[in-house]
């Protein structure tokens, strides 16, 4: 049983925390952490958070499980303040889509201050929407949860952190921080890069299209209306992985653009076949 | 009211018309052809057709409406024996996904038989799944037919053909095939070949990294399960607008790549901005 669990940032994740780990009955007290009283009031209202502060220090102070639900960015530069103002023994873990820079952060605050632990988590779940409003407590239910310890990783932190996601529903897998980052370059960030050029082209090419664009192309592009403000420091933070993923899809493409150039049928449809075969094994 | 409808090629298509025409009572007689007795009976057991025949020129005989539903390149090659068997004022259209060459066949053969009449349709509808099994009366419900007269354009063919779809609850537009084959190379074959390589990266860059894909990718990548022998077809049929599609979609995405390698978070997000506000237009 978690104590007091504060959530800092209580949009779409951090509210399906709050909103899940509530209806588990799985914490004494949820405090939610945010910039602005009015957007935390939802969540007061509708039963998921006990209380919410504007003061970080506050909300966090008696915590034993912190959990930071704001951007990749926001979570690095507010991780220090947290550290200082949580009791001995607690607990942190994030919700962010990237894992390398808040683990180096917490493995530098580890040094100064040893008895606070931190332990990454990236929730394989969420959606192009987001904010309070679209929290579920649902959302983590059979989604997968990517745990990344740091260098001075402790079991029982590990521990904890595993609990609540399995407590919510979810499957975890716990990676280093650089497998996860480079991981999730290729099945999360390279899709969306991919969706967003695939949208942006049609729209050079050919707009008038656009009417007549059936269930394949919206699934395609579906994720192109994710979140400018997340998704740029996303893609800022991982640039470098970005990058070496984007390098192996031009190349990918390249093969299948010169099987279509050279028109042969049977080594285009030996390609279209194994690529089939690949999709279909993704669970 | 079709007094005999022929449709050539049960699947997916080709059996969605007919059981979307027999579900409306919009014919009075549908005859089923194929290759293969055995693929067509499930046709006849579930009394979507009326009556099977793997003899093509016997299937169409007495027809005033046939449809093709085999995949492009067969289309193109049974429009000569189809139109030699359909009796004076017959009208004949596909279900295929492009549209240029079967138009110009037709329209090669209107000089040889000019009481036969072709109008080309392109119902944007289906899915990665193909056959028979998956054929579904309401699967060009609320979907959008594109409709490509000939050079010979009759209008009460186009009214014939499009007064189908539009029994079958679909919305019509009337394109050239010109404008047809760029327009789906930009919202349909562009997005499969982008599918189709990004599936490939993946698998290429880091497979262990499929273990925990979530519902981004599954939508992005859904269409790269589509099938070999039919989409081989397709991509070869409009290769030349493909590529054009392509180049404009290498731009797209090297724009982007250049956004997020000089790291300006500001010009990084007004470009997903704009992208979001262009997917979210998308009906």
């Amino acid at each position: 049983m978690i104590e007091r669990l504060a959530i800092v940032g209580v949009g779409l994740l951090g509210g399906s925390v709050a909103k899940a780990v509530r209806a588990r009955g799985a914490a004494r007290e949820i405090v939610g952490v945010g910039r602005d009283l009015a957007r935390l009031r939802p969540a007061v209202s509708d039963g998921a958070v006990d209380g919410v502060t504007t003061d970080l220090a506050e909300g966090v102070a008696g915590a034993d499980l912190v959990v930071l639900g704001a951007t990749v960015l926001a979570n690095d530069a507010l991780l220090p303040a947290v550290w200082a103002a949580v009791p001995a023994g607690a607990c942190i873990t994030d919700v962010g889509s990237t894992k390398r820079s808040i683990v180096r952060e917490a493995e530098r605050l580890t040094a100064e201050r040893g008895d606070v632990h931190f332990v990454g988590s990236h929730p394989m779940a969420g959606g192009e929407k987001s904010g309070y409003g679209v929290a579920r407590a649902d959302l983590f239910e059979r989604a997968t949860v990517v745990v990344t310890p740091t260098k001075h990783r402790v079991d029982s932190a590990v521990d904890r952190v595993t609990t609540l996601w399995r407590t919510l529903g979810a499957r975890v897998v716990v990676w280093d921080a650089e497998v996860h980052d480079r991981s999730v370059a290729a099945i999360s960030h390279l899709p969306h890069v991919v969706a967003w050029a695939l949208m942006d082209a049609v729209q050079r090419y050919e707009p008038a299209a656009l009417d007549i664009v059936a269930g394949g192309f919206k699934d395609t592009t579906r994720i192109a209306a994710s979140d400018p403000a997340v998704w740029r420091e996303i893609l800022l933070a991982n640039r470098d992985e970005v990058a070496v993923s984007l390098g192996a899809f031009r190349e990918a493409l390249a093969d299948l653009e010169r099987l279509i150039a050279v028109a042969d049928p049977a080594a285009l449809e030996s390609y279209l076949a194994r690529v089939k075969t690949l999709r279909e094994a993704v669970r």
